[in-house]
């Protein structure tokens, strides 16, 4: 089986492509596109650090001829116990699954890497992305890795400090000024017009890419898997790869049952939830988005229909955090080991919001996706108002006595 | 086997304490202790993914027992192939060992675990180190977690930018007034005194943690051990530690013989090399340390003298490299996929240098570790003049165009 067999079909009307296509969104509809659930997969176990994810998933990756030279390592990331969390929100158990020490900390590299490979099978000399934090970082990398030309779309109002370290992987790097959503459908159109492969938000390889994530977590919970997993969702690539990766394990007898998945969004930017609790068969944009988790702040998210069509669909639950709970959610998870990007943090106050609601019964087993490292946002952490001591060597023991 | 049996041996004179003894330098001659080599020891294989290195080489940590539940999956990092920068510099295969991804983003996690696992099995409550950057943001994630009370000392001289990545973990952060050796011995002093356990660079259990790198390359390599191991070296607690892992794995039998280890370090502040290329016994203070490279700035470091022991005993070489070399080799590892900080890429420099100086035969295979993240340190990409394109939305696809 390669491209050519496999097909993409739209999540909307069905309507079928072939993966040899350059496509990522339905001709017919204008919906995003999926490779189809996979019926049997087996694990392939191998070397304990050689191996990578798409070696012991080749399985589940059976269009690709796996090529291991691109790869950095990304994926096999821990999934960490956090007993005082739990206790904290309520819960039997509550693990952070740890997308932060990926090759560029970011979740994005898994699927970035997938997307990177279909290009290179379709013969694409050039890569592209639209992104203003994780995903630039990640294809800007992984694109140079592979020797192929790289251009990354951001938009104007994307901080300076993230600037450079997009940068400094040597890509061509455009400051675009200009509608964000407008901007994701011309870089499709430039993609198809000048032969640049796109591996923005939901190009569907990218979210096979995610579904190792969910892989990772039934061996980790040695296929017994947890009843929550908590997503911070922004365009919705991310959302989709992981319950689609518990689905095809589900396919392939691997568990009996998929978790519910949770959709934690931000108060200020909550495009899917309000969609989700107004009813809508689809989502509305958010007018003027207003958040400090910039991470997941998308107004218009491409896979956001596909998103909210999977809650109804699967059961899932959307929970909305303010700024505030999420600012508090990331302090307690630094003071736990853990420090992570604000959007990160989400998950967490997610779960202690359903507490709070009385939506938990305090034996669930949860997960939490840390998607990325807090290095990535450091001028965020001026609003924890974080203080520390002064003092001259002569007088340090006396001003530690006095401080304990 | 508990830290009651073990032995702490002064590297210098040899003179023995038991490791129940909260004592880092020797009573008698100063100098720096350490844990006698090993006799044997195997691999334990365990799950993939779950499995802590001190799980799988928990016979190499007799003196444990281990806890982990204190664990955040540190270790188990990749060593990636770089066949574009091996042929760049002229050697068979080179690698990076990227410890940038460990869950403080740095390879410190290995030992400020040790270290703490140590202090908790002393009955300490409170743990402390001195550091200005990798080794405070590590113990004072780790320390948190452990739920002990944690000290963090920096210097005075630290970049404001640096101080919140550590205070968000909420340690107790002191900026000290002072100079910087005096401040270690008089941070060791206080710890005595009031009950703290200082887990800073050559800490003997900090060592041990930083093994795991070794005993990894070695599982990572098949047990057909690179050529050449190049090391950042500051303090010289990390070079100490993965020649110490290397020496365990050949005095157990599991490989047959150790690489030839390089200590590469700063033309601006070569404390050790320097002293090396004078023949001298001990190293001498480096009056006026100047560098880019801040994580690989020690005027003085306390592991100086073992690691110029070292060097002589097992054949080590020592290469110094300038600043300008330095963010050379961090751009082209950065195009290769790797954005690591300065000091990070201060290997692939000294292994340039060798290339030039015809120090290489072109058949070596070459393991550089990387480190701590690029993201440690964003202000240094100011150096290397990044430049970036701007445009409007509709402008965008003849800019494109223009540009390829």
């Amino acid at each position: 089986m390669n491209l050519k067999d496999t097909k993409l079909v739209c999540t909307r009307c069905k309507k079928e492509y072939s993966a040899e296509q350059p496509i990522v969104r339905c001709a017919a509809c204008g919906d995003t596109l999926e490779v189809p659930l996979l019926r049997k997969g087996r694990i392939i176990d191998g070397h304990r650090m050689n191996q990578t994810i798409f070696e012991r998933y080749q399985e589940f990756f059976p269009y690709f001829d796996v090529d291991s030279s691109l790869s950095m390592g990304e994926g096999f990331t821990p999934l960490i116990d956090m007993p005082r969390l739990a206790d904290e929100v309520g819960v039997r158990k509550l693990y952070i699954k740890n997308e932060s020490v990926n090759p560029t900390w970011s979740f994005k590299d898994r699927g970035s890497l997938a997307g990177i490979m279909r290009a290179i099978q379709l013969g694409y000399r050039c890569v592209g992305t639209l992104s203003s934090g994780n995903m630039a970082i990640s294809v800007a990398a992984y694109g140079r890795r592979a020797n192929l030309k790289t251009i990354i779309l951001v938009n104007t109002h994307i901080d300076e400090e993230k600037l450079n370290p997009i940068a400094i992987y040597d890509p061509i790097l455009i400051k675009v000024e200009g509608d964000y959503a407008a901007l994701y459908d011309e870089s499709l159109r430039i993609g198809q017009e000048q032969g640049i492969y796109f591996i923005n938000s939901d190009e569907p390889f990218r979210i096979e890419g995610y579904r190792t994530l969910a892989f990772e977590v039934c061996e980790q919970t040695y296929f017994d898997v947890p009843d929550l997993v908590v997503v911070p969702t922004s365009a919705g690539g991310h959302f989709r790869g992981i319950l689609k990766g518990f689905l095809d394990f589900k396919n392939s007898g691997l568990i009996d049952r998929i978790p519910t998945m949770v959709c934690a969004q931000t108060s200020g930017c909550a495009t899917i939830n309000n969609a989700y609790e107004r009813g809508l068969n689809e989502i509305e944009r958010t007018p003027h988005p207003n958040t400090i988790a910039h991470c997941i702040e998308n107004a218009f998210p491409p896979s956001g229909n596909e998103v909210l069509r999977a809650i109804r669909k699967y059961g899932g639950i959307c929970v909305s955090v303010s700024d505030e709970k999420i600012l508090d959610a990331q302090r307690r998870l630094s003071r736990a080991g853990l420090f992570v990007q604000p959007g990160s943090a989400a998950p967490l106050a997610a779960i202690q919001k359903m507490h709070e609601d009385g939506m938990l019964t305090g034996n669930e087993r949860v997960v939490c996706v840390a998607t990325s490292s807090g290095l990535k946002y450091t001028s965020i952490l001026a609003r924890h108002h974080l203080t520390y001591h002064e003092t001259k060597l002569e007088d340090l023991s006396g001003y530690i006595a006095n401080l304990r």
